[in-house]
């Protein structure tokens, strides 16, 4: 069994009405020292592969076609064998 | 200046409902090898510090009192200099 811990973010042209959302609640909180914040998506999925290899295709496949939008959005991940 | 990544999940014991989904629709796509998905949130924060104590003590305090749920999210975070 591999578990997959893929970060989803958006590329750096998009806006992030999130982060800027976030950001501005910071500084009313009183930290004045945060110039950027982003927000993306932290998926943690279990897949049962034959080996590596095969684990890390299906995750990139699953990521095309369905978990992340290749528009707006860039991802990486790590594969851990658990 | 310090970057903090913040990996924001839910707790174990909490019904995940945006994880169930994406794993039904993993499955509906062809994908019956994934036992499991949990969707949580990826934060990167920039903050301008004297140094990293410094930095780590905000990160902390930020994720206490806005970033993070206590009652039902869990969090880490890693902290690099850019």
């Amino acid at each position: 069994m591999f578990q997959a811990k893929i970060y989803v973010t958006l590329r750096k042209s998009v806006l992030d009405p999130q982060g800027t959302a976030v950001r501005k609640s910071l500084y009313a909180l009183g930290w004045h020292n945060v110039p950027d914040v982003r927000i993306g998506r932290y998926m943690v999925v279990d897949i049962e592969a034959a080996d590596r290899s095969a684990a890390e295709e299906q995750v990139k496949d699953m990521c095309d076609k369905l978990l992340v939008n290749p528009v707006i959005e860039d991802y990486t991940f790590e594969l851990v064998e658990v």
